[in-house]
């Protein structure tokens, strides 16, 4: 019988690596799709996040003398990374430049380190990166790994080389046991997904069959940058309120209030702290534990903050929803809506939905979705996410006239500080009440906008139909016309009879159809 | 545009303080739940792998002046915990006794932290612990929070007590927020499967509700405790193999091969040593980084050493198992049986089944399952489990002559060093073929005999309707045999002539059934 226990403290790399499914790294097949979605979002992050228009490309390499084995590259654009925070943004659990109240892609910011974590543990191989800043002078090359242990970066090898084209952006290369074979779908899904939302992006995909798949950029237009911002008192905890306390800057309780939350002027924070019997002028840093349980709550129950805001969100906007969807899907008619900003749980959130129909969308028996949360594509747990929820069961899709199977897709973006995620795995949204209806609205919205679609192309057909009865007579009727005024001194040429019949039923159908064949096009190709 | 990006790292307990919902903390209906059982399962493990016959506590309070405040207190009587460790224990992140390769209870080894944690972040109040190791003579309470900047115990107040009694074991008292009407139906059965695998234990649970929970010992008998050991050379990778030659005390090849790993006698040490080229008295720390990637490979790879050991593990044991299901599900029939160990990834795994019929089990259209992995219940994605698969696919319950609505309860339990979860949340087992083919042999077994039980209690009955028609008709038999021989010089005593044709009815029919009614109770029953 052993009565003594041995306590340790293990780093949090060594936690990562002992639990490496927490950051999807569960099997080969899923961790060779982790990879590569983690360092294309990180791609994604460091140009569209900053205003460059992204050029990215994703290599897949097998290893010819080990089929497990794949080298994953991919060369981004983008600001860089500054070369004193190289070795750490790869080599140290837990470091990160997303640990600040931004929408960012990724789900933990763990990102790159698992990576280079499971890479170690699978192949062995060092990460290499190669980075400039944007003006760098110097491109800097590293090849790094991670002492577990220690949580800290190893740096086997370092170079450095002078910018002569003023390249910027990074090139990071990591050799990770994979299963190609069972990745390959997600990885296309995942990449076709992503360049819907990112029109603005060049992509190339190499993949390890020597396939190249290309999603060339088909517009110049950005959406804004998403942007840090202060917290909303709404949305604050006990140990948020803590941690800034003791971090601030701010010498009074009242400069402390209105300049560190969003959604606090100076008239309102003085009210605020007169109303719970806070002092103006006091530290918070001299705060007790008391009083800042009791301010914790306050904040959380004053109800004249203003909501708040999403001006420092970066939905991706209609246009470029609609832009996307067209340019991937290729269907016949596309609609998108950004939705007002709702409020969860004291962040602001904003919802975008999007609907492509017709085209080259093959018709299936249910809307086909394609979810998003901060821009990066939800491929699994698709049927406990809200966004099924509102497309199969809140609305009926016959009062929109359609009627399955339909060639219908669906995209369904919700971005925020905070994402109401429901499992672990981060795969599916929970059923937040302003969030479905807020989807709920948007989905109505676009399948309005389909069902006038469809009814304008119905009555449009119909009136073809009409027209093009009419038209089909027009040379008969032009030829026996000229033979009757073949006695007119001066002839009539038959076309300017057809031309002229041709305008009249232009006239009568004109402004329902767009464009009328005309005449003669019909006769040939009715011979 | 911003082109600079300001990287920081966060300490461990602020990583899980953003990512509460990896350990289970993402709404307060599961908080609850999930503090109760990581605080049970610590209990339990300080008590029964230590070989102690459990007597446990848990208490759960709600708060009278805030609904939605609850402390929860666990009360046990193991070990305790060394005084130096107390605060590191609940008050330091990654910190635990549980970071060995030995089978425990719990998920990731963050447990009673991210309790304190999140009663900090949703309630403020700080933990309370009291505890004392065996033959101590001080009991020792602190009342600790997390400092989650810097990921340490403050420690808020210390006392110290003569230990009169000498009592050992650790009290845990932590208010966190919690809702119990949404999660009281999974804490009730958490407790309750517990209780079935722990039929050694007095557990006691007081709910919100004032009810009181009591399941009491029904047996003295303990499970083997698990032990420490050392990893298998197949389920070893280039990180651990790293990580090993770096602590290891031993210096040449030769001894760490063979003291260091299980399955490895030093003949076989030597002869894989000399088959990959390595010199037997390197000093294992001397190795580069080549070697190391190597010497990993063939580790793996070479296929003398002897499979991995299972008796370092803790199966609960087939007496116990339907010890347990006998004290909670008060069946008609109970069987239970542990298998042989398979290997999963160099790790070996037990895989133990049990089942139950009838009695004051309800009929139900499914067999009902209850999942165990190292002793704790799995209440969460059950559809999703290799065990359901099993039990629901590759079973043809007709051939065992159920037919369903049945009063049927399957236990499954999978204990080792290395359990292949499927999700991230740990709640269901992959279907991993040595498992499945485990699971479905033992479900066979216990099938069988319950098959076998069926049958013979259908014959049983048989023979028994059979007997008691002819037992009816006794006494009448007996009387007209009295009076028949009335005439008797010496008159016969009716109750004899009774006893005597009773005597030959179980003659005939005793060996197929274990009591027959006499036929004077029987007569007594017919009026």
């Amino acid at each position: 019988m052993s009565t003594l226990e041995k306590f340790r403290a293990i780093s949090p790399a060594e936690f990562f690596y002992r639990n490496k499914e927490i950051a999807g790294f569960s099997n080969p097949a899923r961790a060779l799709y982790q990879s590569v979605r983690e360092l294309l979002e990180n791609a994604l992050d460091a140009t569209d996040a900053h205003g460059i228009l992204p050029n990215i490309e994703v290599s897949i390499d097998r290893d010819t003398s080990k089929p497990v084995v794949y080298r994953i590259t991919v060369k981004d654009n983008g600001i860089g990374i500054p070369e004193k925070y190289i070795p750490e943004a790869f080599g140290r659990v837990l470091f990160s430049s997303k640990y600040v109240l931004r929408q960012t892609r990724g789900l933990f910011g763990l990102g790159a380190k698992m990576i280079v974590l499971y890479g170690q543990i699978t192949v062995g191989e060092p990460a290499e990166i190669v980075s400039a800043t944007m003006g760098s002078r110097k491109v800097y090359s590293y090849r790094i790994s991670i002492d577990v242990k220690e949580n800290k970066p190893i740096i086997l090898q370092r170079g450095v080389w002078p910018n002569t084209t003023g390249w910027h952006g990074t090139i990071v290369k990591i050799a990770v046991e994979g299963d190609w074979g069972r990745a390959k779908q997600k990885i296309l899904d995942y990449v076709r997904r992503t360049a819907i939302v990112t029109p603005y992006a060049n992509l190339v995909l190499r993949t390890p069959d020597e396939e190249i798949y290309t999603y060339p950029r088909v517009t110049d237009k950005l959406p804004p940058p998403p942007r840090e911002t202060h917290p909303h008192p709404h949305g604050i905890d006990i140990e948020m309120l803590k941690i800034m306390a003791g971090e601030t800057e701010e010498q009074t309780l009242l400069d402390f209030i209105s300049n560190e939350f969003q959604g606090v002027g100076r008239v309102i924070a003085e009210r605020f702290l007169r109303d719970y019997g806070f002092k103006l002028d006091k530290n918070p840093k001299e705060l007790s534990k008391e009083e800042l349980e009791a301010m914790a709550k306050a904040l959380k129950e004053f109800g004249e903050f203003r909501k708040p805001r999403a001006e420092h969100l970066s939905p991706i906007g209609a246009d470029l929803v609609k832009i996307g969807l067209n340019s991937i899907l290729k269907p016949e008619f596309v609609d998108a809506i950004t939705l007002k900003p709702v409020v969860y749980e004291g962040h602001a959130v904003i919802v975008e939905v999007g609907l492509a129909y017709g085209g080259a969308i093959e018709p299936s028996d249910e809307p086909q979705l394609l979810r998003f949360a901060n821009k990066i594509p939800l491929l699994y747990d698709e049927k406990s996410d809200v966004s099924w929820k509102v497309v199969s069961e809140n609305i009926d899709w016959s009062y929109y006239e359609i009627a399955f199977p339909a060639p219908i897709a669906i995209l369904t973006h919700i971005c925020g500080t905070k994402i109401p995620y429901k499992g672990v795995g981060k795969e599916s949204v929970a059923e937040v009440p302003v969030i479905e209806h807020a989807l709920e609205e948007g989905v109505r919205h676009v399948a309005r906008s389909l069902k006038l679609y469809l009814t304008r192309k119905q009555r449009e057909e119909e009136y073809m139909r009409k027209a093009i009865t009419i038209i089909k007579y027009i040379p008969e009727v032009s030829s026996a016309l000229t033979s009757f005024l073949s006695s007119n001194p001066e002839p009539v040429d038959p076309k300017a009879i057809e031309d002229g019949l041709f305008e009249l039923v232009k006239k009568r159908y004109g402004e329902h159809i767009k464009e009328l064949p005309h005449p003669r096009s019909i006769v040939l190709s009715v011979e």
